[in-house]
């Protein structure tokens, strides 16, 4: 069964392709960054003419086109640099854009830059296993997406279980609740290594972009943790109201986990086949979410939607955006005392 | 601009996946053939553990995906027999999905074998270019898409040209249509084989199966030839009930064009890359339509109401398709006098 949430589909206003300014801003302050690390840390085979790049959970676009074009960009200078020879000429660009077999590909394949000059491929399945052929990748990226874990963590939704999480997600207030979504994040971030592991060539470059939280912080404090527990409660507004089942929602939890940074570096070291090249934190202009009520709706309806109207049904995730909107002004005070988040560009080299 | 004649997408009633009985009939004969060619002429590489396969042409399944896995069998016995090696444990299966970029990818996606065992890549993009990168691919295959011309060929939509077509398409009554449409399909099916040429890695095989016209036979005397002066027909006689402009009708063709086998064979060898390892008659029991009205009115419907409905709008669509079916009895005795066309088996081997 192929997971439910993956972003809006589309190209309407509220798909993900109109809304993901955000994503976006972090991508153009990374870009220098990628570049230099390409310009320094890449080996070049000038034997080779095939240069291939992946990006992992690329969703509809258009971030992805972006993001790929950087590394395009980058790998062309240094080929330039290191062998005069103009890569236009040499270098045949494979560019494999990866998402859940439920992500709108139409809208990818139909929004592509005409400008582009690479051959394209669209590579449907789940980051969490293999998806390329051993050895066939020179360079791996993946933004805002490794926050979204393979499953619900065990025990989480079960009521009889110690970690039972009433609550539709860990923002710090049960320690089992943490620890179980941690163990998930292990397996699954683990996962994505061993298959990148092997998908990529000695020497290819991983970068990884998204958000996490510093070291001794709670989510609970963070901005992304007040916003999940914000939406909590409307669902359970609603839930009150009838359209959603109690029971259900009690049991229902969201799949994802953004790390500590500590606990990211130590999967990364366990692991064991890339060094780590660069673990930063990033700034860009869109980092904290504007204190904006209908902004806040609009971005937890693009990014969550999908998922609460799967499970609810359509009327009942109407019905909580819109009380999501209302009832935002209330914690406005509290949001806007939320500690910092932070942003991660992680550069990985396989060993 | 993509073309706008994919085959009908989805799974409902109306879909392509749901109509492709006919074609899937060539596959399973051809299977047979495939194996035996793979078996005796494909050069295996057991140094190499990767192997690309691509289906041009694809459409949203099932058959492509019948297609690729009897292409695996056959390598992964061919493989076992040449190094005693089990190729499960050794060769890494990467399967390139190609259509359109307006395909239905999303459906092909969803609907994957649960089975497979090879990598998944869709490829958009239009197979008379390239698609892929060179030398990269070690079988082609293309199944019942090499009728259909990258455009309607120049003059023929022209009031003022002497090839000026009246009809919806070259069935053999003017001589300057017949030859505008064999000049275009000499230019496409040239860079169809150019590009392939270019992505095959030499001693790769390249599959083209599909319908053709036996040398001295009409297209106008054949049953596909005859239906489709039939859809003409009930074209016009829309026109006069006014849902379709009349002008508009006169300069409307259909871009496919059943090539003659001596037509085919001269272009593979003006292209000179590829050695014919075969080029034959194959026969299959769904190779003559049935004469039954309603099965002929669905089976064309699949085929060409995407072209018609984007041309002349679902109304129009629908009802040509209506007197389509109503007024076919009319042309069955005709029918069943038709000359047979020819469905063929051809193999390239990569010089």
């Amino acid at each position: 069964m192929a997971p439910t949430y993956t972003m809006a589909g589309g190209k309407g206003p509220n798909s993900y392709s109109q809304h993901s300014t955000y994503q976006k801003a972090l991508l153009e302050v990374a870009k220098e960054k990628i570049s230099e690390a390409i310009s320094t840390k890449l080996e070049i085979n000038s034997a080779s003419n095939r240069f291939n790049i992946a990006d992992f959970g690329c969703s509809t676009g258009p971030n992805t086109f972006l993001a790929v074009q950087n590394i395009i960009d980058a790998v062309g200078q240094r080929y330039r640099k290191e062998t005069q020879i103009n890569p236009d000429d040499n270098i045949e660009f494979q560019v494999l854009f990866n998402d859940h077999s439920n992500n709108d590909f139409n809208t990818l394949f139909q929004t592509l830059p005409p400008t582009k000059r690479y051959f394209v491929a669209g590579v449907p399945g789940s980051f969490f296993g293999r998806v390329l052929p051993r050895d066939s990748l020179h360079v791996g990226h993946c933004s805002y997406s490794l926050h979204w874990l393979s499953q619900v963590p065990k025990g989480i939704a079960d009521r009889s279980s110690p970690a039972w999480n009433r609550d539709i997600h860990c923002t710090g207030f049960s320690e089992e609740v943490a620890e179980a979504y941690l163990d998930q994040f292990k397996i699954d971030m683990g996962s994505f290594l061993k298959a990148r592991g092997e998908e990529l060539v000695s020497g290819g470059l991983l970068f990884l972009l998204g958000s996490c939280v510093p070291d001794g912080v709670k989510m609970s404090e963070t901005m992304k943790g007040m916003l999940l527990d914000h939406l909590g409660n409307c669902l359970n507004d609603v839930a009150k109201e009838g359209l959603i089942n109690q029971e259900e929602l009690n049991s229902f939890n969201f799949p994802i986990y953004p790390a500590h940074v500590a606990e990211f570096k130590s999967v990364i070291e366990d692991n064991g086949c890339f060094t780590i090249e660069a673990f930063e934190k990033i700034s860009h202009a869109n980092e904290e979410f504007p204190l904006d009520p209908e902004f806040l709706a609009t971005s937890n309806r693009v990014t969550f939607g999908g998922v609460i109207e799967s499970r609810f049904g359509k009327e009942a995730m109407e019905r909580t955006n819109e009380l999501y909107e209302k009832k935002c002004p209330e914690i406005l005070p509290e949001l806007a005392k939320a500690k910092s988040g932070m942003q991660f560009f992680i550069m990985l080299r396989r060993n």
